[in-house]
């Protein structure tokens, strides 16, 4: 146990920062965790649930006098959360954020933030389809990574101390520039979830299929979409609204391959596609070696249903 | 244990033949079951392994005597391999298939099927991303569904036997009409693996995304692709190629959602984002409560890899 810094402040208590408090605390890693979210709702149930050590009304009264403030809102929202935090911070303190687009919220973030108190932007990649303040757990972030995206001239010292809370709560830590990891996250996660979130919603509109056949029949592959598009609305709107640029160049790579494939399909060429299916195969054998997912099959799902 | 068929015959030892031989013996359905497959290895592993009773050598052999013949092949080999039998079934027996695809297995096999013999096709919606002989499981098929689709004056009392079959490896059994069945699956299952194996590529093929960026980053979405696209490439192949027809249309429908969802994004027409991602996660819920997933975040990956 080493304390890592004497009061973290989280402002927003759902999946992410109520994972990183469970797992701050497994390690010991902050003097105090001061938690507050807008809803009220949320954080009577953050008291409730023992969540953090203390809940405030407001997010001014949450950084008071702490040296780590996590913006862990939707994308959208850090701008204004920035301006309304900023005059409140104490000097000498670290913020960083949670968001899945870093540019953005360099752009919104930055420029409120006061001079002597270093911005680290962060990201980490972990998650599931649960969101609010009932949702985290502390293994979430155990062999995960954690991308930092530090900004010029960011303070060498207090990135080794973020970076270090950020490994005793169990993830792998690189840094990325802001663009690129705008690009790899496009292609790894926003991209994904709007496919998954188009397919569902195409079952859901057919209506030569009924919704009872799709719930039925999904586990023949469906299924992993659906788990997919039951994600946070507002965090994935926030999402594609501000990875704008990359969202639409990846988008633009997967319909071209798409009408090739499709056009295979049309015109038979069996070929073409069994060399496809067979390359992909290859990735999805690299993902196992690299320990970022288990070879059991179907994730286990028979052993669970049993 | 009540003995069903006196002698099943499984031709083609891959994951659903396998579970199936696996299926049979915990219950105690078949007298004797006899395999076969095409590859000498595949034979070779499944007689070490001790998967069947017996190996034959060739699917004549294999299906002499037989009461019950399964046809667990790729779509695009039942017809050929119908043929080839069809001398040597027994009178009486009954000729059922797994493909993922019915009506092209019906225009197939059943011209080959002979006087006397029941053909009744059926796909049993289950299955992972593995294959090959060591890859099935006794409780593939439990709380899964098996669509049976006779054709048109199939024996009720072989209908009736067949369906106690699957009851009793585990199955729910209904009934469905070809063509339906081909338009449900296009939808739940063969444009949902287009479109996993389609964004696989692009990521692979992206040179300013190194493949071990796409592989270390994957839990944050991605990963549940590669899993769907790491299925048999040959099985998939065939399927694309028999379902054409419903796989283009489903297909025509997501392209066209997924220009509006784009559009979405281009405009800036956040509270459309919101409102669909809103809808899918309902129906997400659906499927849980349908006992066809369960409600454990990210298929309770963070509890194995502990």
């Amino acid at each position: 146990m080493s304390v890592i810094y004497d009061r973290v402040a989280l402002i927003g208590l759902g999946l992410i920062a109520g994972s990183m408090a469970l797992a701050m605390r497994r390690a010991g890693l902050a003097g105090e965790i001061v938690g507050t979210a807008r809803s009220a709702e949320t954080r009577a149930i953050a008291a409730e649930i023992g969540l953090v050590d203390r809940v405030t009304e407001t997010a001014a009264q949450a950084v008071a006098g702490a040296d780590l403030v996590v913006l862990a809102v939707p994308v959208g929202a850090m701008g204004a959360l920035a301006e309304e935090i900023a005059p409140h911070l104490a000097p000498g303190a670290t913020v960083t954020d949670v968001g899945s687009v870093k540019r953005a919220v360099i752009d919104a973030v930055g420029p409120h933030i006061p001079q002597g108190v270093h911005f680290i932007p962060a990201h980490p990649l972990a998650g599931t389809e649960h969101s609010g303040p009932r949702s985290g757990f502390a293994e979430l972030f155990d062999n995960r990574w954690c991308l930092l995206v530090p900004v010029d001239a960011t303070d060498r010292v207090a990135v080794d101390r973020l970076r270090e809370l950020w490994q005793k709560m169990g993830a792998n830590v690189e840094q990325m520039d802001a663009d690129h990891h705008d690009l790899v996250l496009a292609v790894t996660s926003h991209v994904p979830h709007l496919i998954a979130y188009t397919m569902v919603g195409v079952a859901d509109d057919l209506r030569r299929v009924t919704d009872s056949e799709v719930i039925k029949y999904s586990a023949a592959g469906f299924r992993d979409f659906t788990r997919i598009a039951a994600s946070d609305p507002t965090m994935w709107r926030d999402v594609f609204l501000t990875n704008k640029d990359a969202t639409l160049d990846i988008l633009g790579r997967f319909t071209e391959e798409l009408f090739a494939l499709q056009r295979a399909i049309r015109t038979g060429q069996g070929d073409m596609l069994f060399d496809y299916f067979t390359h992909t195969r290859a990735i999805r054998r690299g993902i196992i070696e690299a320990g970022q997912d288990t070879d059991a099959p179907d994730f286990g799902r028979a052993r669970k249903l049993q």
